[in-house]
């Protein structure tokens, strides 16, 4: 049965959604959790579940990294922090993956620096974010990691992009875009000029240069970018339709025929609320490090943790680790280049 | 009385809207217009409007540049494009201002490289948005002349901008954000970090780090960030905007209920519509070139060229481009600076 440490102590109201998201997903999915934080308050926690026929094991942990803690600064002074535990349950192979909604940050470094580290050869992992667009699921990487990449970087996500996209999200030769200002060739900053040179030799199904709209037009399966660009495109995304929602909102209620309309229209409203949500997916694998973690939005409620533990148990079964590692030995003889970064 | 030179050939569907705008902008504005570009097709189409008691001239230019040729290349090649012969207008004084719905490059290399020229100390010229927020005008740029920045050239757009939402859009000490993926200092990509130090020092209000959310809320004024991330927030917005639109629709189809909800609330999401559109401003100015330029959508109808041309007329009643070079003065000595940067 997979294993999956989750991060009891990750999301804004821990450990409330954390330890509700564990245990349905352990009633849904087949899989265990092992809940990693302050025992005392993970057990009070679980005393308001019913845990008849679900596996859930408690891992003390001492230490909490908040939100707005420094990755770099963490990583290092905070060894017994929940997200340390539970990444090295991963590593020492006690679990099979590590789920959180935690510090975004942190979790890279911790997991990059301090215990799974890199895949060989990889320079830099990416946080992915997998977005529902028209009943497809694009992966859009990075979208915060590295917020400054150099071009091999960006080929190197490219690899690991599709090889996830065909393995865990089971989409057969996905297509491959880099997001740019314009769709010719030779558009774009330097970085993506030249990352666009590499990418084009790579053997996979790369169709140039993507717009924003072609992103949401679901045009790509995986859409690569540095983390800076790639958070703000996330970003702009989700405050973008919150916006419209609101000046909707405000119009609606506007006028007598329009309110009325509004509240015929309103099932419509929150199914269409939910096809944006990108919470629904509720997971960004971090590729690149050994062994799968997926990261959690911090404001998830309990179903959104469920969503991503699922994503994890997924990322196992298909074995996407396996896939990325694959594919990443593509490109020739990557371990020299990424000794000399090494100390990077 | 104010004369702008309009690019007759320069949108999409050059010169139906292109003149029908101008004709629009000379009646309700208090302007004269002098339409640029092919004398008979022009002459041909302003048959079908009524000129009486308006002020209209028609200057020919016998080259058009399209939307897909090569800035670096038609800035050369054709010195009688119509683009290049209107920013000719303004450099000799014969118009005040040059409003186009033409290539944006094309517009940026011919001012910078062949006509206007940049204001002396300037770096780089930057293309701003100007987008309409719950009410309020954001001025946002570069939106997409360089894709590459330096530092130093984003504390130039941050004092640009700012003299542009004071004066020309009538902003009382506007506030200034740097677009940024998280709000703390020290978040960003090594060219945020860097121009937020140099920003944090001039004499304008400044806000420090801003995410997409606070942008589209309206928390500051102005927003700068380089061409590359501007360009791609300002389609993400126009993209997820119409995404959640289809969204929308497709879902209130989906029930009887929801359908009729639709038809009666169809007022208020064209008003929504019109809210978000960001052609509703109709211009963006070029900012940091010898001369008033405002570039419109490609995609422009007659409606919102004449708002381009409205916002060139409020750009030379106010004098943007002196209240530009006063607040660039408040650098010390940025001419020697450019001069180091000339051949560039």
């Amino acid at each position: 049965m997979i294993r999956i440490a989750v991060d009891a102590m990750g999301s804004d109201r821990y450990p409330v959604p954390d330890v509700a998201g564990a245990v349905i997903a352990a009633r849904q999915i087949n899989c265990a959790v092992l809940l990693v934080g302050d025992r005392g308050r993970i057990h009070q926690e679980l005393r308001r579940h019913d845990l008849s026929g679900i596996r859930v094991e408690v891992i003390h942990a001492d230490q909490v990294i908040a939100m707005d803690e420094k990755p770099a600064v963490v990583g290092k002074s905070k060894p017994g922090s929940s997200i340390h535990v539970g990444l090295d349950l991963v590593r020492s192979g006690q679990a099979d993956a590590f789920v959180t909604a935690g510090n975004t940050g942190a979790v890279h470094a911790v997991a990059m620096l301090y215990t799974l580290r890199r895949i060989p050869g990889v320079r830099r992992p990416a946080l992915s974010a997998i977005f529902p667009i028209f009943g497809k699921r694009l992966t859009f990487l990075d979208v915060g990691a590295n917020a400054d990449c150099r071009p091999e970087w960006l080929a190197q996500f490219a690899l690991m992009g599709e090889a996830y996209a065909s393995t865990t999200l089971n989409i057969q030769s996905p297509s491959v875009g880099l997001l740019a200002n314009g769709e010719e060739d030779g558009k774009g900053s330097e970085l993506i000029v030249s990352a666009g040179q590499i990418i084009r030799e790579l053997p996979i199904r790369f169709v140039g240069n993507v717009e924003p709209r072609q992103v949401l037009e679901g045009k790509v399966d995986v859409v690569v970018t540095d983390g800076f660009t790639g958070n703000i495109l996330v970003k702009t995304f989700e405050a973008s339709t919150r916006y419209l929602a609101r000046v909707i909102r405000d119009e609606l209620r506007s006028g007598v025929f329009t309110s009325v309309g509004g509240l015929l229209a309103r099932p419509a409203f929150e199914r269409a609320r939910a096809r944006v949500n990108t919470a629904e997916i509720g997971g960004a694998p971090l590729l690149g490090v050994n062994g799968v973690v997926v990261i959690a939005h911090g404001s998830s409620d309990s179903a959104a943790l469920a969503n991503a533990i699922r994503q994890a148990v997924y990322a196992v079964e298909t074995d996407a680790l396996q896939a990325i590692q694959t594919r990443l030995a593509l490109i020739a003889s990557p371990a020299p280049a990424d000794r000399s970064e090494k100390d990077e």
